[in-house]
């Protein structure tokens, strides 16, 4: 028996509580922050862009350990406000203190939703929320609660704007190792996992080579002035084959736009990019779908929190193809938790 | 900000629930039963020695998916109860029914220390219950209360027999990229980190080739006639290098024994033997030794539960050396959380 280690505690908190303890462990930042793709994307957006900055309100929502509020100061913020709710605020204001910032750096432990700001508005509001299948953790509410309450009439959203796209995928051998394994587990049937493990969006890293499909965009989100409803949506999706193949699984990916800059910063967490700590979110399909290059799978996708517990995503899918080879229609539903 | 998938849940539940709740998520059984060292190890005390199980009644403690439960049944158990106080018993108990074992195993979802048991007394109690660095989770205790409640005169524990060792290792890489990263992250000081990483072992797998020492066996716990109280310990060490070389860190491992089987079986979780997903647990120490084949580090460890946080480690190392080309002494004191 051996739970993965950071998700250990004995306490007594709620479960709430409970996730941001999670992030008071330094092995969850340690990890951001090597992902160089995502911070040197932030640095960039940031420091080449002393223009944006130089005597400006900057707030960073979700600040950790404080390295967004690092990168503001240093490109001339007037003044940087780091909301932080785990404990690591403390390790935060220490390193504040270290890199002699604490003129201009105040770490703020609390809730967004509860702390009061020493100014009445910001000018901009630098946030990396964005988690498996952009949208799981629900981190956005927080980051547009923060943007309707203090951001100043023209402020600037870092980032600005997020895509969700979609692809498919040849996966019969990972497939057969994460699905068909409970088909018999030393000799027994374990197939009652493999329905739940059906259901499990997977978050790995897909190899690019897999990708069968042109990408198809699902949505964008323009984070200065979409609204906390916009995060739950449907949305139409059409794949087409760039090859003949067998299609196992559908994999959602994001990209993360920094619009304000001089020139445009962005990343993108695609199986055709440098793989970041997100990696890509695999959902398997029931069928085996066998398709010729040019042949079309269209479908929906809709994605909203789930009822009962809002930091879980539900995501279901429609799809149908009829090709040369092979045809095939379903509705699948998958519950991220 | 992404946690770790599986440390995430949003109902209000107390993180000792929360604790069991992460047994509920099948990716945890997932990554056991795929142990195969583990598994298998397992699979042969029990299905190897029908002899043993033949008419006896089972007890399963922490039972997660039932596979040690199947295994005593399938072995010719009469009766096998199945204790496990996460969500995964109904699965458990699904499982069972799909394998037709319903009449021979029962499957309650409950804690040990609160259950009742339809029998006075069990003839066998098998448990998968080992942590990290063998104590880390404390399930042994619940192994051991069982044990004291029902264990008929003359039963047998599986497994009845563990010990815990000690190598010195040479990890110069690995500390610079686990420890002296935080000295400078994208141009700041982030030291107030490197403290904490500093007191905090890494469970990962270390290369057999970086082992410098010969192994020293720390303890061996007999869990037959061990108590609670002997899960904390102080001993002392004796590390005696079997080359020329630096040494970074100490590693410790564990051993299990399954004695009561007609030909012994075993595992092993030392860097030496095929990897676990217990890996192995490092400690780095503050300076880096200089030693010579044939020199030795004397020192002594103790283990204990943390006071205010019982599922915690608290673990301390004292150690001497005096080499021809270099002496240290130390005393460190770590945490696994």
């Amino acid at each position: 028996m051996t739970l993965p280690k950071s998700s250990l505690s004995q306490a007594e908190h709620t479960a709430a509580d409970y996730y941001f303890d999670s992030y008071a462990h330094f092995g969850i930042h340690e990890e951001m922050l090597k992902d160089t793709v995502r911070t040197r994307s932030y640095q960039a957006a940031i420091m080449q862009n002393e223009f944006l900055f130089k005597d400006k309100i900057v707030l960073d929502v979700g600040c950790g350990t404080g390295i967004l509020s690092l990168f503001a100061a240093k490109a001339g913020a007037k003044h940087v406000y780091g909301i932080e709710r785990s404990a690591i605020a403390e390790q935060a204001r220490q390193i504040v203190e270290d890199n002699r910032y604490q003129d201009r750096i105040t770490i703020i432990q609390g809730k967004v939703e509860e702390v009061d700001l020493p100014v009445p508005q910001v000018d901009i509001i630098i946030s990396e929320w964005m988690g498996y299948f952009l949208m799981y953790e629900s981190m956005l509410d927080t980051v547009l609660y923060a943007r309707d309450k203090w951001m100043a009439p023209g402020g600037i959203m870092m980032p600005d704007r997020c895509t969700m796209s979609l692809v498919a995928i040849e996966d019969a051998d990972y497939r057969h190792e994460k699905i068909d394994f409970w088909d018999n587990v030393y000799g027994f049937d374990f197939s009652a996992i493999k329905r739940l493990a059906m259901q499990e969006p997977l978050v790995d890293v897909v190899d690019q080579e897999q990708v069968v499909t042109e990408a198809c965009k699902l949505s964008t989100f323009n984070i200065s002035d979409m609204t906390k409803s916009d995060a739950a949506f449907t949305v139409p999706f059409r794949l087409v084959a760039s090859r003949n193949d067998y299609i196992h699984a559908l994999v959602a990916y994001f990209d993360v736009y920094f619009t304000a800059c001089h020139k445009l910063v962005w990343f993108s967490t695609s199986p055709k990019s440098r793989s970041t700590h997100w990696k890509q979110t695999v959902v398997y399909l029931e069928d085996t779908i066998t398709i010729c290059q040019g042949e079309v799978i269209t479908g929906q996708l809709t994605c909203s929190p789930n009822k009962s517990n809002p930091r879980d995503l539900d995501i279901s899918i429609e799809y149908s193809f009829k090709g040369k080879n092979s045809s095939a229609q379903g509705r699948q539903e998958y519950r991220m938790r």
